[in-house]
């Protein structure tokens, strides 16, 4: 286990890769662009950033992102992996950001700068929450003990009153899903108000939890201020109600430890925004460096999209993303998340995922994939259920679907 | 004053920019990729986003963004505004950032896509602080009725325990400076404790005032957990400090809003990490548009880079964001910070720098600028002083450096 805070970065600089790190290990610590009569070998060696690898990969005849000038030529790239000693931030998450994703994107030296991985400390592993229920939490609550659980989000997205929306719910849990989430655009809207939503879902959920023993989990997106969001979530706690849900980008970093620190249920994290933070190539954020502050903050659920999904993001890019979240960010405390996939799923897509995911452990939403089913949502939530039957038991889809018509007629309807 | 939240970006896609268009309102909105039952035409009318305005601006003979596959051949540009009625979020800041800056960057069908510009109906005004000093507070707690703020920074950027720190003050209140600040790198690592920081360095500035009638402000940077904020400004303010600083990206909007409403000192609002957000030319944000965020949640101080600066920002970009920071958000309310200038700025810029930006309200930050100057930090600050004197009074630099040595060795030391 290291003991200085350390982050991965690939580079991309129109000069020397060496000045370049240099030049962000400075930026980032004790150094500036000029020398300082303060900055003493004593002080540096209690603080500066050191570059503790630097590999050049390639060059590139075009510089990837704009500068003052766009001279310069070929570009070269190279994977840069910078440390920092505990004294200068201690285990502090917001401020870590400040450090290994602060002023350095923009420095003029480089072309091109994604901040893939970070390791930190154990320090930090004491000072913060985790996730309060993880995998095993989520399938206590959602009582689903094996296999994913199939979820799906209420469409339309927004429009919908409380009542409409409980209506909805109540077809879906009639239809036997397991897990539900608002969308990222409802929140507490005058059309549909926090309050009068949980309640009249939460009256569908209990009751049909009475009826059949099954509660359904419904993650019900609280995302505000802080005072709000406490407020929004035990109001869902004293309902009965078993996830809240936040947008991670609009709250921000203080903004979700207010949440989770005070949180008695899962916390659905949903990344809307990921596009901006991460599409550039040469530029931004990946996946693993960004979900482990929010693991480490307390998310129980995250988002990685879903394989053949609607939006631009490659399969290969989805995959690395969800098997990442099952890196232990340390020895005894994991901070391990259920992934969730979504975005254009259906019983296609499951063989694949698990193939590739190798566990079973996740959220599998799919909306058209239920909705639209030829047979009715009850036959759209059974066929995801076969799909991932078939695919965890080795049996290929086609031949599972021989007596299991809801995937017969899904993988016919689903087909690309 | 719009009645609806409107939104301007610049679009780039491999297809036809009004199915982009449409897709994009559709996923922000109540429409998904496929048509859903529920989506009656009173409940469009009711909660549909809008397509305002698009104009096609040209073609480009490739995509500036990845996508699942790279086929497409010649993309086309467009400037797009799409509006929302306020029945959907209400006048709620981390939900509107969902809605305008949610789930759109990652389109398949978007090769590009920036958001520019927003504007908010009146109820928004209401809902939240804006700056509580702004430029007048600022200029009434610094002591300076006329001119801009000059300042500087902390350096070691970090490194230095509390003592040293104050030492560092010490000589910056007696060169005559009116503005010091913490870097975002320094919160409250065991270096250098926050309280101990704020405590030595507060009576430096208290004696110094004693002494001399003038309070150096001072803005501390207490970037952390909301509590922790809270505490750490408490403590500031106790201590008769007149200014606290958070990193906006580290702390998120919810976390922001939780100081902001509790603060009842200047808050200095720093953007590290802008460059991840706005560097991809056709990716993500500019700034006025995100400034708008923070400006209406309470940000009296805001950056803006500087004029030959040392990152990668053109000069044209730092003064479209400075000026855009005195466009008003309201009539009643029009939300103007101080925007701060910094990074590599001296004597020699601000001729340039009042010229375009057409007033002197800001704070005009330098490191090297003022304790490289070589006749000292005294020297420095009185070089930048009398650098924007002349320019205020439309006197070439150069002429009123003829009886101004401070400025005449400055121009000198720095010229380009």
């Amino acid at each position: 286990m290291t003991t200085r805070i350390e982050a991965d970065y690939v580079l991309e600089t129109p000069g020397s890769p060496e000045a370049a790190a240099e030049a962000i290990a400075g930026e980032q610590s004790s150094g500036t662009f000029v020398t300082l009569p303060g900055e003493t070998p004593e002080l540096r060696e209690r603080s500066a950033a050191r570059v503790e690898a630097l590999e050049v990969t390639g060059t590139v005849p075009q510089r990837s992102l704009p500068g003052r000038s766009m001279n310069g030529g070929d570009c070269t790239r190279a994977r840069l992996t910078l440390s920092w000693p505990m004294g200068n931030t201690g285990p502090d998450l917001p401020n870590l950001m400040a450090t290994v994703a602060g002023n350095l994107f923009e420095l003029g030296q480089v072309s091109g700068l994604k901040l893939c991985d970070i390791r930190l400390p154990e320090g930090f592993a004491a000072a913060y929450p985790g996730p309060k229920f993880g995998i095993p939490g989520t399938r206590e609550l959602a009582g689903v003990a094996d296999g994913p659980l199939i979820g799906t989000i209420v469409k339309p997205s927004i429009g919908l009153d409380a009542g409409q929306t409980a209506a909805v719910v109540q077809e879906l849990a009639e239809a036997g899903i397991d897990f539900v989430k608002d969308d990222e655009l409802q929140a507490d809207g005058p059309n549909c108000p926090f309050e009068d939503r949980v309640r009249a879902v939460m009256r569908v959920i209990n009751e049909h939890a009475d009826k059949t023993g099954k509660k359904v989990m419904f993650a019900f997106n609280l995302t505000g201020e802080i005072d709000e969001m406490r407020r929004r979530h035990d109001l869902v706690r004293e309902l009965g109600g078993t996830c809240v849900m936040v947008s991670l980008n609009s709250v921000g970093l203080s903004g979700f430890l207010g949440l989770s620190r005070h949180s008695e249920l899962p916390i659905h994290a949903h990344r809307n925004g990921w596009g901006y933070l991460s599409r550039g190539p040469m530029l931004g954020w990946d996946y693993p460096a960004w979900s482990k502050f929010w693991r480490l903050a307390g998310a129980d659920h995250m988002h990685v999209n879903g394989l053949g999904n609607k939006f631009s993001e490659p399969d290969e890019s989805v995959m690395r993303s969800a098997r990442s979240l099952f890196d232990p960010m340390f020895e005894d405390k994991p901070c391990v998340p259920m992934p969730v996939f979504s975005s254009g799923q259906s019983a296609v897509q499951p063989p694949e995922t698990f193939r590739q995911l190798g566990r079973a452990d996740c959220i599998y939403a799919a909306g058209g994939g239920i909705m639209a089913h030829p047979d009715g949502p009850g036959a759209g939530v059974r066929s995801l259920r076969e799909a991932w039957d078939a695919a965890i038991a080795g049996v290929p889809a086609e031949t599972y679907a021989k007596d299991h018509p809801a995937l017969a007629a899904a993988l016919k309807a689903y087909a690309k």
